[in-house]
């Protein structure tokens, strides 16, 4: 396979490049206007790591190296503008099934308004697809990052969790989703699968008056963790106001897990998690709900350190541990 | 080893960032306010494709990955701004290791004016580096790309060429450097394993106003194909007016190599080959020169189209495949 044929043929198949973009794929740097600020977010998913290929398509791959990436610009509050993608290409994969995978990342990125303005073919021992993410605002105080978080804040979280954690437990024991509607099922697999970035919600809290926000790549644990780290808080969580994905509690039953625990221990479902001050929690839910999310009250800043998660007789949750090469 | 301690102590070394960046490494994303035109790049190293662990330091690969990244940089003539790194991390290398190869992208960072903004470090079954370089420029009509040559137009190369790879045969089979002053095979080695983007020079010759430009990382003989390509004219290459690097000849005799043959076909000498109004051949000289370069004119632009080297007999010399996967 060659580097530039397959170059060519992937640039042939991508749409009209955005409105900032001067040159795309295929000199030595792609040429940009951005004004205003940028915010920019690199994520790698590698086989064997991050998927498997039995698991899913080519192009599942591809949408959701790029949807793991455009979370993160979700999480700033920034409008999605370029990606640029580095593929690593194992020996068992050829030409087409790197133009499916392409496709795949081509995809997300029209429906999301992506560029796909550059990128990097190599040889590699194991399929490996790093994303870099160029998300735009008007100015950088219109960009939300981790550390703005105030005791009193409300803290807020869009959709619903736990779906990526259970759709990989069906995924890796079919019979662990045995007593589920077929439907509910294939909704737990594509939470796994498939991830959408909440590029709506993300601006729709920033201009409601988000102080702080982070995506759920990690768990809500330890990204959690990460909010009240960064804006030097503490943060209490109702375990009890969780919304938890439909079915997770009967698969995590019949995988002898703890629904709550799998939950908050459990990644990738790429959901917002967000603190606000209380006297804004209205218009931010008429906000989200407008860009075709829930948002739900499920905790608070307070001053001090660290996460708490409390349950509903008043015990505390321990996330399992989050801070493992992913 | 866990990804937020490496993280952590990978902050904590990094020098202040540059004046275009509110918010760096620690956040879903990087903020910054770029201003004028942003030239984007990305560019992988992969263990077992690109180097070898046991041919140099860690921070010599973290250093050339940085390098390899900017020259792309340096040959859209932009001003080296930001970089964000992904590091896939393989079983047999630990946190200290990893740290010493982010040193080494940190020195270079450092030395170009960059600032390193962000990251993601994964697990991988081989050590892999894949950085994405963003420059800057006033506006987009001073970055060059790789389009604008036009016939008439004299083609210019910075520095030697081949030496990085004698260097690489060098490093593979020492005897082929055995007829080399240390100093001379040291300086061969180098230019394999610690390359240099060409950033002033590329910087000059965008002043001096190259209307084509791009570097040699694939090898003379592709590099100028693609330059060709874009711009949709002919190239003509004297190979006789080609600076090699002192000692290529040696290395390739000893290695049973043509040594043009070797220079032309060989990558990563990170050079930068121009397109240039041959009025503006002396200004682009002298501006290239005050960026502590050297600057030889090579060949012409010319109506048609592919790449024609031509040795001092007259005969036309074939560089190697080079559409390969790298």
């Amino acid at each position: 396979m060659g580097e530039f044929e397959l170059l060519a043929r992937v640039r042939e198949r991508l749409p009209a490049a955005g409105p900032r973009v001067r040159v795309g794929m295929g000199d030595d740097a792609a040429v940009t206007v951005p004004g205003g600020a940028t915010a920019t977010s690199v994520d790698a998913l590698v086989e064997g790591v991050h998927f498997r290929r039995d698991q899913g398509s080519l192009a599942q791959i591809g949408r959701k190296a790029l949807a793991a990436a455009l979370s993160d610009l979700a999480a700033m509050g920034a409008e999605p503008g370029e990606a640029y993608v580095v593929l690593g290409v194992p020996p068992n994969l050829d030409e087409d099934g790197c133009v499916e995978l392409l496709d795949g990342v081509a995809e997300l990125a029209a429906a999301s308004g992506t560029t796909l303005a550059g990128g990097d073919v190599t040889r590699a021992p194991a399929l490996t697809v790093a994303i870099t993410a160029v998300g735009h605002a008007p100015g950088p105080e219109l960009l939300v990052t981790r550390a703005g978080a105030r005791p009193g804040d409300a803290l807020v979280l869009s959709g619903e969790i736990g779906g990526a954690a259970a759709g990989l437990l069906a995924l890796e024991r079919p019979g662990a989703a045995a007593g589920l509607a077929a439907e509910t099922a294939e909704r737990l697999r594509d939470r796994q699968l498939e991830p959408r970035p909440r590029l709506d919600a993300g601006r729709a809290l920033a201009r409601a008056g988000a102080t702080a926000m982070i995506d759920l790549s990690d768990g809500l644990g330890g990204d959690a963790r990460h909010l009240a780290e960064e804006s030097g808080v503490g943060i209490r969580i109702d375990a009890g106001a969780l919304p938890l994905a439909t079915g997770v509690a009967t698969v995590a039953a019949a995988a002898g897990r703890d629904p709550l625990q799998l939950a908050v221990s459990g990644g990738e479902d790429y959901e917002l998690l967000a603190a606000l001050p209380t006297g804004r929690l209205e218009e931010a839910t008429a906000a989200v709900a407008a860009a075709k999310a829930t948002l739900a009250r499920v905790g608070e800043v307070v001053a001090g350190r660290g996460v708490e998660i409390r349950l509903p007789g008043g015990r505390l949750l321990e996330p399992a541990g989050f801070d493992q090469l992913g």
